[in-house]
């Protein structure tokens, strides 16, 4: 369960990017993310734990600088550092978190159950936005994607799931989404607990939810929402391994920049202009 | 629109094989398929046109007659043959056609409009079961697709249809669905008018359509059914160049072996054990 805000507060922003997103100075997804955060006086933490190289955060903080905000890298290594004070404190004071790209479960491995996961969550609470890319994406609902197979079609073990962080129980993420082929993925995770909807998110694009559960596609590719709540027959429970799973009755939507989704009533928001 | 069966008939069996289906003497699909052209009685007309390898009729001539059915390759590579008498006279005494894999371009521009499409039409709407692999399979619906971008998100250009052979007008079908990513262009086939259904068949998988629009899944894929009926908003008509496209409100199943939907009815029929 995502932590809950307090009474006068009202729960961050959440912004989850499908990988690759522009890293010009004006890209589009990082620039609304800098605004989001407080503009000129945004300060931004950039959490690169998810990447083992070096350069992965000092260059978020560079490009985060040239939008005219303050950013600060936060290299986190082992379980250890996360247990540090001083680490803690800086996320109290920041105005934005941001998670780069790597392997998720660095993430959830190295951060899960610490204090700066718990700090996170809380500022999130507070009403700090999370931005993350790619691993930092799928880290951020309740349950992640981990790992899995790529093509359209759900499997047996055809995705791996590992605990997120919790920052929304409504949705499940997966990234690179067109680019890799990992529809097959995404339904195999709807597939165990049809409860959450399912966000296929391409690369370069992202989805700003706002603290009523409303998102808006922002970027070049598309959000895919597959709604499972009408999910009328799954034969996840009886195929044998690796097989083909059969999915009937799933809610489609493709939404591409400007269109919304309301993941609380499950519904497209789209204009005749969208 | 499809030719209209004889009182007396019903319409042929309709199998479109997503490509790469086996090709054993034991093999599930074409075994299913030569029994339905009257097991050791059928006589099976294959159709290689879309190939332009030598070999590819003859190759599954010699499958068929390993099945001990008879079967009977009819090369045509022009359309002045599709003029010849004695080839229409092969389609009159066949009782299953079959068509290869290979490019659908050359199907519909060598067979389209010829005698030859006439007869496999006519033959169809008589009773004779046609299945088609892949290329033989894109070629059965009204509107063809011919070409187009892989990927999920439907684009702007992200299809590009011809006219088919028509055996069909209530589904479009996409071939090697999960192998080659073809969500996207499945959808903008879709988008373009939603009174179809779209059918994504993985390889080594066939959707057998029966006289009344029902079909049952074989195979070790899925069948990836998109039915567009109440789609609420595309933005298909206004998008620019190559842009990303929202479309709300599909419903998707997705159908392994045993499973079958009703193409009429736009319902999945899944039993408990399905």
């Amino acid at each position: 369960m995502p932590s809950v805000p307090q009474e006068s507060g009202q729960r961050g922003w959440l912004i989850p990017i499908g990988g690759a997103e522009g890293k010009r100075k004006d890209s589009v997804i990082l620039k609304r993310f800098v605004a989001l955060c407080g503009g000129e006086a945004a300060k931004i933490l950039v959490i690169p734990t998810a990447s083992q190289l070096d350069e992965t955060g000092p260059a978020y903080v560079e490009l985060f600088e040239e939008m005219d905000a303050r950013a600060l890298c936060m290299p986190v290594e082992t379980r250890e550092q996360c247990f540090e004070e001083q680490i803690v404190a800086k996320l109290d004071v920041a105005t934005g978190i941001f998670m780069t790209g790597g392997n998720q479960l660095r993430l959830s491995t190295i951060l899960g159950g610490t204090p700066v996961a718990r700090a996170i969550r809380r500022r999130h609470a507070e009403g700090v936005p999370v931005a993350g890319t790619s691993a930092g994406a799928a880290i951020m609902s309740e349950h992640m994607i981990a790992g899995g197979r790529s093509g359209p079609s759900p499997r047996e073990s055809g995705v791996e799931l590992a605990p997120g962080l919790g920052l929304t129980n409504r949705a499940i993420v997966d990234q690179h989404f067109s680019q890799r082929g990992r529809m097959g993925r995404l339904l195999s995770a709807l597939s165990f607990n049809p409860f959450i909807c399912g966000l296929g998110i391409d690369e370069n694009t992202a989805a700003f939810i706002n603290a009523d559960g409303v998102f808006e596609v922002v970027g070049r590719g598309t959000v895919t929402v597959i709604d499972p709540s009408g999910l009328r027959h799954s034969s996840m429970s009886r195929v044998r391994k690796a097989q083909a799973v059969t999915l009937t009755d799933l809610r489609l939507h493709v939404l591409a920049e400007g269109a919304r989704y309301d993941l609380e009533k499950r519904e497209a928001l789209v204009t005749g202009d969208g």
